[in-house]
């Protein structure tokens, strides 16, 4: 079991550019106010980066990791469903700099995150 | 349950200027490369920020929450416990702010991330 | 004479949600390499933030500070003009976040920054 | 004249470790509140970053590049002198990490920053 799975990350589309996902909002997502934990925002944050990156350069070979993460928190979460979408900003030899926003059933958006990622030779 | 308590947060200092803590490294907190997930610095870094700035203003009925945190990637780790240390670097009316490094077993720095909580009337 | 006097701002367009300038390339804007500063980018990207937060907050009497200013820098500029785009992402009652694109005559993406701005009483 | 001629940087201090320079401020540096202008902080730093990174890697041949900087207001400074220190906390194959602090003559913290180097071959 991945850490993805731990928090329940489910994806719906992935591509080189664009990464769709929705985490179901449990009270173990959640910190001591009751409010989604800032935490699973950048974790699914990285986890779409990282897979937009991979769909491409894992073809050849190459690895996709998370160099840094800048997560803004807008609104709180508390229940429903977190949905998250990741648009490619920009495609480097060795970076990839990825835009994600989060958002509320009520297409409410709730965090921002600027995710770059690194591209190695195995 | 908490997410804390889902990715296995173990406090061991916290005051309003300092907090420790160190997270065991199991299967769940990894990614596809066997690697620690960014997620997982990420959440570490947001909890000891916020905790260290509850133990302040949870005492005034005040309530802290993350605003924004950038983790930066610097070293892999795979296995045995991740040690984090947060050092308070500005304490606002309004928004408090967090310098936390992670670390290895080998105390090597793995991870950085400043975190920005904002304290909010409840 | 200002900060964005003296590294030649030229504001095109100003509203509370989309703010646009070009700065021409000169000498005194690059570093040892040639290449356009990344404080350049970093200063247009707050001031063009804290211009549109301002053509809403001032008219309450409120002032419009910086808070953070992420820079990335995605390809180097030498010469021509900069294109600068901010779009406000969030309008919250103390803070609001707006995304930046700076990008080159070719219409190249050459930076992105996000800058949150700071909504103070006076 | 470059950049950092421009804003009127004054390096003091210069090792691949460590960095230090001030700058006298005056109003060509302010924003329209007369707060010094937040473009500044992030210039000093990016500057400093670069700087300490090339007394290493000039000498193999290599180039240093900004390629993602965070400043974070603390604090304004309108006048006197910004005292600014860098010091390293990552040395990379591929990219440099440093911190930067921003005081006034009063030493008080006013702006911190987190800048990523890149390390380039020519």
């Amino acid at each position: 079991m991945s850490f993805d799975a731990l928090y329940g990350l489910e994806l719906t589309d992935c591509s080189d550019s664009l990464v769709r996902a929705r985490v179901p909002v449990r009270a173990e997502l959640t910190q001591s106010e009751g409010l989604v934990h800032g935490g699973v925002y950048s974790a699914i944050s990285e986890a779409l980066a990282a897979r937009g990156t991979e769909a491409a350069v894992g073809l050849e070979g190459r690895v996709a990791v998370g160099l840094s993460n800048l997560t803004t928190t807008l609104h709180p979460i508390t229940d429903g469903t977190i949905h998250a979408t990741a648009v490619r900003r920009h495609r480097g030899r060795t970076t990839w700099v990825w835009e994600v926003e989060l958002s509320d059933d009520g297409q409410r958006r709730c965090a921002v995150a600027r995710v770059t990622i690194a591209v190695l030779d195995p």
